[in-house]
């Protein structure tokens, strides 16, 4: 059974615009619309493995990706030093050294 | 004559761990190093029209990658977005409320 992890479906939306077609189907059916693999095979007429080992394949590739490109992981960074500015802004008086320390590491993700 | 542009070398900069070693090298070196394509083709052995092929269909690659990616055009919008923050923050008195929007508007880029 494959594990229907919270990381593919970052990954499929930072990446899927890579994959193919039969990929992005297979890949929305399984992980957005919650379908089991062998409702997979019925709707395209596949064996259940075939279906299994087209996601699995899928998913090692977005993992290349991201090993890659990193977005995933830029993504996180990115969206930590902006809760931080977030956070300080709504503080009476935020530091406006703290605050162009965080946009310094923004710049810097890039 | 290719033309060295400024947005071919930022695709580079950003789509380069997509490309194959080859490209990567022919790519480097007419772009970073300023290699002539004749010089390129006399270093690797092949005709200087095989070196116009091949980084000419590496450049429809990379704007391939930017227009499934745009990874290039989100970081000019981050880019303008984290300018604006900073400047505000040299400002004496900079409008709380403006910079959590100019925040806003970065979460909304990933």
């Amino acid at each position: 059974m494959l594990e229907k992890t919270t990381r593919i479906n970052y990954l499929y939306d930072f990446y899927q615009s890579l994959l193919t077609p039969k990929q992005q189907s297979y890949m929305s059916l399984y992980y957005l619309d919650d379908f089991s693999l062998g409702e997979i095979a019925d709707e395209y007429g596949v064996s259940r493995q075939a279906v299994y080992d087209n996601i699995k394949r899928t998913e090692a590739m977005l993992e290349e990706y991201e090993e890659k490109l990193c977005l995933f992981d830029k993504f996180q960074k990115r969206n930590k030093l902006l809760n931080g500015i977030t956070e300080a802004l709504k503080t009476d008086s935020p530091s406006k050294q703290a605050l162009l320390e965080a946009v310094a590491e923004l710049e810097k993700l890039d």
